[in-house]
């Protein structure tokens, strides 16, 4: 009978060892003074602000998705933790919530210290920028279950938000207005289908440069998942924002109608903007109809706002990328 | 060129819809006074309990790791979930955090309503039993990540602590002592070394009954990782727990080492307990030494406290499956 050890196994705690030694730096670099003690403990500790009134905690847990492909296929690993943290941020900014911690879960078939840097690098930079911390974290080796090279990645994070500025959608009315804020290229969305068209119907590389876009499949496709946070936490206090809908799995056609209270519908002014030439070449290539693509993909809208007709000049001068997008019915 | 659409690609968004649905009704039925809204929203709410002075967040990410594996074999997706949310509640209870609630991360190649379902079903029988609120998640369809019928699942919860009753081993002192609870098998440790005893050395099934063990390999490795919540929740407001040490990946060696002060070290009574036949039976058809043992799997301990010689009587009165294993040097 041969003797095991964990190495044959394909599971290196050495290695893990190493890894999470890098991983404490780059997350000693995000630390806010709410951090009580992060990654390390079993447990990551968090000294919520006194100051707040009714704490109202928001929390979200999301992946990047097949977008990781991309990643994969190109070799660069250090943009998809900015679509992570960035993804998250957004999701709890929609409710009114200021982020405050980050955790985030990376599983591999065979654990490469560099690459895991680089992601945890990526997740670290972006914490950063959304002054957020990243308080903790589990990196999984798992013999078999990912192929060479590849691994997946999902996030978590918590912020807060006083009870009385939460943002829920309840207060919006027919006649009130849609604002939107463009996104950067397919943020982490519509991928399977993306990657279909360019990589099997096209048949191209992520290194084939496409006159249409000005650039590479790759650097169209690897574009990181913006926060709004910067733009749009500044504004939370101003009382303008009735509702948020952050544009992910289900475009427009989706999500705008999550925000919305029972029985309201919106209308959208599609001469309002124009749909990014990545969207147009992705619809044309792959032969898409226009309902598809809106629920496919975030057509170039990456936030929706819903505030009153009256705080609607207000919104548009705070937020100099926006525009008027539709209105409540 | 072909025309594409979003199933072809392997991504149906109404399946992903109808397990939304299955797994919101799993969720209401976790929801503990706190919840404000749960899955649906962009982010889950939380209001914290106003009565808690100076609050301490603690938040943990956990996977379930190769253990899947078995769920996997036998068939069985419910039990991964007790695994995941009773891991992640150790990993803040030994913080002397009580839980709050929990987001689940769920990716699978192709989605099946069904498997998802029992997998949430898991994780929100163990949220009810821990007092936790399954407050959110994702679900993640990524055609191409996973083998057909396999899926990753990864875990994140958050609980709170009064700064005062935060527990952090900083009063450890030389003459402490160590008090044991059981572990109920492998919980999530070791299951790479484990599989490759079982199904490669010894070529057994899931199926295959071992007599040394008294059930089948699938029973003995599917065991649910024990929360010690139920058991130790009551006793944090006593002040005898100084630390307490969950021990997971790197065993008894790695994580008693975790909760000392710089400088500590700690003695085991290697008399005080019998190693449970399973990890006797592994270590027997593996040909491990005790240190490869020790490392690896949790060898019959699952959680670890440090107390004062004058509270040990109390603490093991309180905690009738305790013993004493050991002290602080």
């Amino acid at each position: 009978m041969a003797k095991v050890d964990y190495r044959q196994t394909g599971v290196d705690i050495d290695a893990g060892n190493e890894a999470v030694r890098r991983i404490k730096n780059l997350a000693r670099a995000t630390y806010t003074k709410g951090v009580v003690s992060g990654v390390g403990s079993f447990g990551g500790l968090f000294a919520l602000d006194g100051s707040i009134a009714d704490p109202i905690l928001v929390a979200s847990a999301d992946g990047v998705g097949t977008k990781l492909k991309i990643a994969f296929m190109t070799g660069i690993h250090d943009t998809v933790g900015a679509d992570l943290v960035n993804h998250c941020v957004n999701d709890i900014l929609v409710q009114g919530a200021r982020p405050l911690f980050f955790l985030d879960y990376l599983a591999t078939g065979k654990l490469s210290p560099e690459v895991a840097e680089h992601i945890v690098r990526g997740i670290s930079r972006a914490c950063v920028e959304n002054g957020c911390a990243l308080l903790g974290g589990e990196t999984a080796e798992m013999p078999g279950f990912y192929a060479s090279g590849e691994y997946d990645v999902a996030g978590f994070i918590v912020g807060v938000v006083s009870k009385a500025r939460m943002i829920d959608g309840s207060r919006i009315v027919a006649g009130d207005q849609l604002v939107a804020l463009p996104s950067d290229g397919l943020h982490t969305n519509g991928y399977s289908l993306a990657r279909g068209i360019a990589f099997d119907v096209l048949k191209l590389s992520v290194e084939s440069h496409v006159a249409d876009l000005g650039e590479t499949v790759g650097a169209a496709l690897l574009r990181p998942h913006r926060s709004y946070w910067p733009e749009v936490g500044p504004l939370l206090d101003k009382g303008w924002i009735k509702g948020m809908a952050h544009i992910t799995g289900g475009g427009i056609t989706e999500n705008v109608p999550r925000m919305l209270p029972e029985g309201r519908t919106f209308s959208l002014d599609s001469n309002s903007w124009t749909i990014p030439p990545l969207f147009q070449w992705l619809q044309r290539s792959g032969q898409l109809d226009e309902p598809e693509m809106f629920r496919a993909f975030n057509m170039g809208v990456g936030l929706v706002l819903a505030c009153a007709p009256a705080d609607l000049s207000a919104l548009l001068a705070a937020l100099p990328r926006a525009w008027r997008l539709g209105s409540i019915d």
